[in-house]
């Protein structure tokens, strides 16, 4: 089959035939995919930004945001059939640890990452645990979700997080509309009643949040005065809660300006540090909140807003041939949504 | 009546002479104060530390932990007899602010803080409002949880928090076992079954905590080789919960050593920043969670547990005319316990 | 000034001249009435069913649904200014009783209810206290959003609570669409995108029901086969939330039927008994979860949604010298939607 | 190997030869038997009750609280050893429904249960998956704590739910001291700091309660006055929580009249209705909570307090060929604590 092959870091990686995945465990399962997200994650990775962590032997298959249908399942699985659509939680996880066990798959103390530290899904066919693979509902098709896979579960983790203290009345700053920001917008929408105040440094994706229904934008300014016209916003005190897609640039120590006492900052962007003295964090107790890719149980509940129609992205779609043409789109900023391969 | 009045910062607060307070207003409550806590935040405030915060008009009487009997009520007062025994949350607050209505007192938009911005108890009577005082159990001496009132209820704030999160099999570590750290360890050992690690630099410290039901005691190295000693102790793994009652010297950086993944960081101690990169928050999902002192109903629950016995303080008691020798025993590190002044 | 008040239980209550109500605490507030809500409650007070619980003297003011403007206030009101366009909690409470101080003043140990056991708000003004009164947004008229204050409160109150425990791709199934469940549903989707099954007797009902969003309707039959069809509904398992605005007429033994395991059952509506053997609710492991009218906070919060347009109520405007013609036209169904007497 | 079997109901099992179990999938693994708890459920399978709810086919093995050590493992099989010391989850749950995945494996759709609806512990070994086994930690003897893979895990269950709701200062009444209660008593004192107030039929049940930690014991008499005692422990309020453990013989009228307003009665024990009328559910705002068996979670948190000593067991141990005295001593009152069966 064709897969995307990263041989050499800093080198493009290759589409070439390799051999098809085949089920050597009782939980595997086999996907033939009908998309694969591409992101900034994998110019990084072809960078070799992730080497120190993953170690992951060259060459090996890009890909982690991936969906499409059941192709063969081992002899253990029994609630999947051949020809489900799904979409793969992006971890391949162990079952047995005790973060398993309650649900916080994510924290898996022997998880795998396809597509980072081992083969993913820029591929005619992928190999996953029937842990990670969701059903579909009908109608839902695997190539216009999957980029939720990843960027989509993030956002859709911190926000639910968020919007499950949040109360009509109260506030919540979003800082960054972009990628995760236009994501985090539209599950705000379905999941709170509060009220959103977006800020970002691009007035198009600003024009984007109005539209989604944030009820008040504010652009970011290089000198600050954004944090005062937020202020304003919430009377004076502050936000309940920011959540912070971009963590850089400064973004961190305005976003904590924003918040009001005994709020809640969501770090979910990274770049730059959270650098606050403790005296401030315990005379206004105002809490940081870690945000991961969220759980296989919050990928099914966003597929679920997504085959309502409650959260959709842009995508432009590129045949897996084309792979050169779409990074080079992508890392000159050419590409309109998120970028999808086709096999 | 007596007073410890201070009229200039840097200067010595003497004991004089001044009014007694009556009732003003429909909700006034004046104690006849049975103790009142001497602590570092006095040595801060002469110093003139607290003096930009509160711009707090000289002269002006001390005390912030205060503990006595009920002598005069305001009109509209119903709950509370002349002659009860009371000890005194420490802010005084509006009631009627979205804080005060939901039980988070600690953030009313309109409190004053008597012994801090305006005149406390280092005398015979005090003023406060109904809202502030919790009834003290029969056989509850004042004089003996007037220190529970500040540095108790903040101890007992942060530990009932993390308890409520915690489980068997699950691990907390407390960094620091001094005049906070000791009260939470009381308070955890009541609170949770999960398994208490203390850490401290003073070997006595360490076997008061062992004394008090600590599970694990670890001495603090200037080389931080007692983090490493913490993650054996918890499998390699790190602790779900990290309650840092020091907040300087370097121990936010070793206690975040010491977190395990989605593990939560409580800062009560302050002094240095909290300084973490956020791909560190987000690839570990770790939180940090501010604490101010406790609520009224805080303080109503702590008291419950001094009143069975199961939090316990020393205390070094100074009639209040030896209001300099308690200062001055205090400065050089010569109170065993807390030191309580008696008018 | 002119009040409706009830002399004899059983006698229709008259419209008649009363001394004015006087500010006579420090925290009173005086409110002139801009409309009062007239309910099926109100009636039953007639007829003399609630004299057992209140043995309230007579003759006294109905009226326990009521919005207007502060007319005046005590000496200790600091918050409220006359001409404030306000909503009144419906109950007047303590403020020092454990539930008031963790924000449960629904359950406070002292409360009065205005209209039920003292003197309520069919008239031109009201006396209640400073903790009882909600400022309203700008824009928003009393006498449009007054019989919220009761009906609609204790929708909110109960709806809010269930819509915090679930997720997208649950199930909720309300039984009754009509003057509280038809607030109801307007609550349920403002807070949540789980999937919401609404039932009742009356179709029109229904209509109103599915134009308001709900995403299912079933006309609830004498056979109980709709039960059958609720549960074809959620995949033959039942659903996670049942609302039960209804309470009688064998609606509880059919919405025990529509519930999944784990779930929990909201008893709001009232008039039958819960009778359940012990043996199901252990081995499905069901709650009954009961509900009170709502909390200052839940007012606030519903008149948040109010003031956004997201709950809205019919009314029917009455002059308060048209009492007879009102309650005449309650007592005989020609009211359509909430009848609001306007002094 | 020898196993106890029922061939017949109404007939007394008998203990026989029956091929060893083997690893056929897997995850299976076999587990020999260090100790299985006998209790009332046995006779009352004998007695033919469970044979309309499992249908299970005879003749088949009881015996649903198991304890052990690891025979052997299937092939994917990873976290487990031969010769690991382990206790028994008492449900083979699936590990991919919505409930597993959430950690709620008791309500797993399609779970088996050992000694009910396949073959038991009562044997030399037993079948059961990877996803019920639980390791003791070392020190921890398999037949010392098999009684709390079922009887012991539905006490810690309803017992540790409740005690995440209850603050110092509050209430819990627990009806009935006997098998699960003295477990119940003893997770309670583990895990919270509120009140604990026993009831019970019979004096030395009581006896044990106190000795156990229970702060008040109460007598339960066939008139009810008991109740009234409640009622004065607590203030005239009630309790915040009544544990039952009986559920029948007019327990849980009863154990309502104990509850405060906003109170939560907790349904553990089974065979009477829960009969309440709406009007008293909704004007009080109590609730009823269902609790089955706990989860894969609790059953390892309580064997952290096992290990720990804060939960410990009375046993009578028997071999297994002295079954039909162990049933016949069961049947007659004259086991001490619980029977234990030991291969």
């Amino acid at each position: 089959m064709k897969a995307v092959r990263l041989h050499r870091y800093e080198l493009r990686p290759v589409v070439e035939e390799v051999p098809e995945p085949t089920v050597t465990g009782p939980f595997d399962v086999i996907v033939r995919i009908g998309g694969a997200g591409l992101c900034r994650t994998d110019l990084h990775i072809v960078e070799g930004q992730w080497e120190p962590k993953t170690h992951v032997p060259l060459p090996y298959t890009l890909g982690h945001e991936n969906a499409g249908w059941v192709h063969a399942v081992g002899s253990a699985v029994e609630h999947l059939q051949v020809g489900d659509a799904v979409i793969l939680h992006p971890l391949v996880t162990c079952g047995f640890c005790r973060a398993c066990r309650a649900g916080d798959d994510v924290h898996c103390e022997r998880s795998l990452f396809p597509g980072i530290d081992t083969d993913g899904g820029m591929a005619e066919l992928i190999r996953t645990s029937a842990r990670s693979v969701v059903k579909l509902a009908p109608g839902v098709e695997p190539a216009a979700v999957a980029a939720l896979a990843d960027a989509g579960l993030t956002a859709y983790h911190a926000v639910a997080k968020a919007a499950r203290l949040l109360r009509p009345g109260q506030f919540a700053v979003m800082i960054g509309a972009g990628g995760l920001g236009h994501i985090g917008i539209q599950v705000f929408k379905a999941l709170s009643a509060a009220t959103l105040i977006v800020t970002d440094r691009n007035p198009a994706a600003l024009a984007l949040a109005a539209e989604l229904g944030a009820e008040h934008t504010v652009l970011s300014d290089a000198d600050g005065s954004h944090v005062d016209a937020m202020l304003e916003l919430t009377g004076g005190q502050g936000a309940e809660t920011v959540i912070d897609f971009v963590g850089e640039g400064g973004a961190t120590a305005e976003g904590v300006r924003m918040l009001r006492r005994a709020g809640n900052y969501y770090v979910v962007g990274y770049g730059e540090n959270i650098n606050v003295p403790t005296i401030d964090i315990v005379s206004t107790e105002i809490n940081f909140i870690g945000n991961l890719v969220g759980s296989y149980t919050d990928l099914s509940e966003l597929m679920v807003l997504a085959a309502k129609g409650k959260v959709t992205l842009h995508t432009t779609k590129y045949p897996l041939d084309d792979f050169q043409q779409a990074i080079d789109d992508l890392d000159n900023g050419r590409v309109r949504g998120r970028a999808i391969l086709i096999p």
